[in-house]
């Protein structure tokens, strides 16, 4: 007598670009015995290479279009910008019921520029998984990513609620929680809690590096009085995060509004000396720590608990 | 036969304010066996208690007045708004030859403010050890804090070079490097690692608390994004924080006029769609994160190596 083993969610897999979120989503099937076949492309050779090393496809293929023959789900897990060429060139060769899901940043732009290529009977269901590591490339990607993080999930309209329910219990069997969220308010919410963070990241450590009465060493050597923290998220992928910009230019332009309106009333309470402003904006901001630690979503280790 | 133990650095140390960093020195010191008598004040009563609870100091006194008495070192580790009241009100009861240094965050407001009532025979050397972490309070402290993490030493004129490089001894055996800067500079180079770091954190925060088209249950949840980060340095204690903008005002609105700077350059080429500039702008900031790893500044884990 044998345990039952759950059924495969999906039986054929193809990955459509080999980075960080699709090396982790491969190590997760395999970690829960899913998929039967999981399929890979990568435009750049490289890329191609190394993921045949690490071993995390059973078939490294090609071409895109070759990685997609047959399979029940296709990932697109490109930077955003190219995501639109990447459905057309591939739609002719999907098969009828098949499943394509994207795990971009950005969900209006990328559903405007995939959806018309998406043929009849095959389904198109945009994704965002909410976790992701400074580090990128095939080599960075490992199983347990997608543990306790929230996956979101944003059906365009007449997505079979079946397909969407069995793609939900999919990336519960990869560790994750799922949330179902319209295109524009993702893109808002991912604006706060993802995209601004990361441009004042990049413009902070830009700054460092520019200034020139402060040297690049001083900058290195006494990095860990704060500064540090923002090198680890501007050392993300480039390419992706340009991307993330040019295509959800008006949510991030919003929130960018907000955060420059408030760092003037703080500046302006530097100038002026109004120290009570100071604290009390300094206090309400620890409140947000605290739930965000009581909902397991970082950990309480001081300076999270880096190696000492 | 038995080993030499180095000689005390200082025999009696007193620590004035109780928090992170005075608790991390006290435990460093019993860690090297430096001292024979740790001396601690605070002024709030619960500190007090939690410090003679924690065992960390051999005498909790009930004055700063009383726990500087004989000592031959004295620690300012207070917010750096009161650290010109404490030293008045210690400077009657300093022994000759006693050293007081402070570990404040800002050093040319603390030194214009402490320096004038320090007496004829005793030495003022500002020091700032540039390490910390989101908690604060006296149970915060850990004796590895300073290991591999620089102290800035801020000499003011006359003080004898015998004395400042007993001090450097001193910390060399908390676990600290040290290196001498002047004060305008020591600022300038803390506005840019860590004061406008810690202030725009706190905005990020502010901004994503705020914004009423997204919950609060919205940006917790969702936070592993990137938000989370900023969220630790916000939670960093508000008193301290506020002293640091209101002393340090020309070097953090200085960093901040670039910051908002480099800031607008970005939105703009968001808002005209200018890819290669934002690409360019994401490559650059790579390196530092790089050199800053090389430096040991930093770990390489994927995300700070969080406990997954």
């Amino acid at each position: 007598m044998t345990e039952a083993t759950p059924a495969p969610a999906y039986r054929k897999i193809a990955l459509i670009g080999l980075g960080l979120i699709a090396g982790s989503m491969a190590w997760a099937c395999r970690r829960d015995g899913m998929a039967t076949e999981i399929r890979g492309y990568a435009r750049s050779e490289k890329s191609r290479e190394m993921t045949r090393r690490l071993g995390f496809c059973d078939v490294v293929c090609d071409s895109a279009e070759e990685a997609v023959q047959d399979a029940d789900l296709i990932v697109l897990a490109t930077p955003v910008g190219v995501m639109g060429a990447v459905a057309a060139s591939i739609a002719p060769h999907l098969k009828p019921g098949a499943v394509v899901i994207d795990v971009g940043s950005v969900k209006r732009t990328v559903i405007e520029e995939v959806q018309p290529h998406i043929p009849e009977g095959v389904h198109f269901i945009p994704c965002h998984p909410m976790a992701g590591t400074e580090h990128s490339g095939p080599d960075a990607g490992f199983a347990s990513l997608f543990d306790n993080r929230w996956c979101l999930i944003v059906p365009v309209d007449h997505t079979p609620d079946a397909e969407v329910a069995r793609l939900e219990q999919f990336w519960s069997r990869l560790g994750a929680m799922t949330e179902r969220m319209d295109p524009e308010h993702h893109d808002l919410v991912c604006a706060v809690v993802s995209h601004i963070p990361h441009l004042i990241a990049y413009t902070m450590v830009g700054v460092a590096d520019d200034l020139s009465r402060v040297s690049d060493q001083e900058v290195i050597k006494f990095s860990a009085a704060g500064f540090r923290d923002f090198t680890r998220i501007a050392a993300s992928d480039p390419t992706m995060w340009r991307d993330v910009f040019l295509t959800n230019k008006e949510a991030t332009l919003e929130i960018l509004g907000r955060f420059t309106e408030e760092l003037f009333a703080l500046q302006r309470a530097i100038r002026t000396g109004d120290g009570e402003q100071l604290h009390a904006y300094f206090t309400r901001t620890r409140a947000i720590r605290r739930s965000i630690l009581e909902a397991g979503q970082d950990t309480n280790e001081p300076d999270f608990g880096r190696t000492r």
